[in-house]
């Protein structure tokens, strides 16, 4: 990350600019609401990566700076909105938006933050862009959607959590990265290779936050442990300790994920159960496989500073499980 | 309105055809959500606005279908999340969708239907049309971040009120009129003529509405009365009433919607106040000078049967008070 950092600091400043400046509204709550979640301070993996992907095809304009505070946007609204549907009590360690202004301010402020996000990709004037961008934005929803239908589910399977998390996360990533290539009016083949290397980056993060939430390493990033399992959320180490888990077992998961009946100690349980079917270890292993896709995406270009950041991003989610 | 329907019967139904295409998902629970306000068969008032412009402008060709169909999502996106806002039991006479499937579906399903609504934008590929919605969607969502805002304090103004109701409601049907200038490639004046009118026509239709909220007329819609009480929402004839009230007035409008410390008779006592200073009467004659201000707008076309029908649309609106 510190190298990624490093290669697009002016870019990246120009990009919080922008957005600080495209977050007001003569609505105070609106800007107010706003700098709760982004000056939280989130990592801005997601426009870093809009902003390296550009470099990295060679483009020295300026549109990839107004399309990454696009993505942040889009990001950001997720946020938001996530906030209400997941009755969280923590993001990035402090109390949610959501907690602290409810869930109507949460609901209608996301939908400002999307509103602009679109308003900065006509701006832009691409619709090549708009359409990658809108695409996701649908997706996104759809994965979302399909989260809540499964959550508390534990008959769902590896393949529906697969299509959850591209969808809620990975189609963002892929976006973010493919983008870079547009602006830069690369071959299609470039364009898809940071397509390819954007979704199986966001799995492989997903993997690796889903593997999180039941790790100690979590607290070291200021989260609570427990967090999906409190909300019955369906998430891979999951599914692999109840697939590989007795009846006895099994049972004990329906009562806590599917009747939500938690009392003390189901966390200690489950995370028992966990370490003796190594589903966190497993968990990161799928995340390190899609980390090596998303790595093997990049051998389309040829070696450079870029290049060799976007492989550390890679190397950095992963080692987030550590 | 029958005439309008009369007049674009062919464009709304290729509309209605798009819009149930569109409005599909893989993942189920969004159509089915979906069904559920469009199917309970709202008036299409928005999209029959951007059919009918576009006549009224002399186009001839296709695009106002699907842009009508996009009118009428980013407005079924704006139910659903209001549905999380409001706490709204009844929408149409029907329950909400968010009391059947919950706030977290109506949100996600919102967001869904606000992306597909861009993507049909994107798909007709006028930046000047993006640009229209985009800004729309950025200025109902402030709109109704400002209501929250208000909400519950008596001290706000009739000033206020506006803001909310042009940026909630207004903004969309100006953005639904205007495009259909633009589709038809008619001079700025044109545009600014449509925009005139569906701006003072959203807001007529609102002030009716908040109106309607304390009135018997309300039933005959299928929706109950006092919606807007009970959630403390300030609105024109709450506003008329606290301000032409004596003190004793003004502190029961204060217990009942600031302190939202209610009891039986509370409504009953409401609508006394309201009937003692022409609160709902007043509202009407306001309602009926933006209604004036939409079909002087109009002035800018010669006679024809779409202005017909868009001026009957004015006196559709402001009927239903009666």
């Amino acid at each position: 990350m510190t190298a990624l950092v490093g290669l697009v600091r002016d870019d990246l400043e120009a990009c919080n600019r922008l957005i600080i400046a495209r977050m007001q509204s003569p609505v105070q709550l609106i800007p107010q609401l706003a700098a709760h979640l982004i000056a939280a301070g989130g990592k801005r993996l997601r426009p870093l990566l809009t902003l390296a992907a550009a470099r990295l095809c060679g483009y020295r304009g300026e549109r990839h700076v107004g399309l990454a505070a696009c993505v942040e946007f889009i990001h950001t609204a997720t946020l938001l909105h996530d906030d209400v549907v997941d009755e969280s009590d923590l993001r990035r360690g402090q109390a949610s938006a959501n907690a602290v202004f409810g869930n109507q301010a949460s609901v209608l402020v996301g939908d400002f933050l999307f509103a602009r996000a679109f308003q900065l990709m006509v701006a832009d004037g691409s619709l090549e862009v708009l359409d990658i961008l809108c695409s996701a934005a649908a997706t996104i929803a759809e994965g979302e959607v399909l989260q809540l239908v499964i959550q508390n589910d534990t008959t769902s399977t590896e393949a529906q959590y697969l299509d959850v998390i591209e969808g809620k996360t990975a189609a963002l990533f892929a976006a973010a990265t493919r983008v870079g290539a547009v602006v830069a009016e690369r071959p299609k083949a470039e364009a898809e290779a940071l397509d390819s290397y954007g979704r199986n980056l966001g799995i492989a993060f997903q993997l690796v936050d889903d593997a999180l939430d039941y790790s100690a390493a979590q607290e070291k990033l200021g989260k609570t442990v427990g967090d999906d399992f409190r909300e019955g959320k369906i998430t891979l180490p999951v599914l692999l300790a109840f697939e590989r888990g007795d009846e006895t077992e099994k049972t004990f998961w329906r009562r806590v994920l599917e009747e939500r009946d938690q009392k003390d100690g189901d966390l200690a349980e489950a995370l028992i159960l966990m370490g003796r079917h190594r589903a966190i270890e497993d968990t990161i292993v799928r995340a390190r496989h899609y980390g090596d896709r998303a790595i093997a995406a990049l051998s389309a270009f040829g070696a450079c500073p870029e290049k060799a950041a976007l492989t550390g991003v890679v190397e950095f989610c992963i080692a987030r499980a550590r």
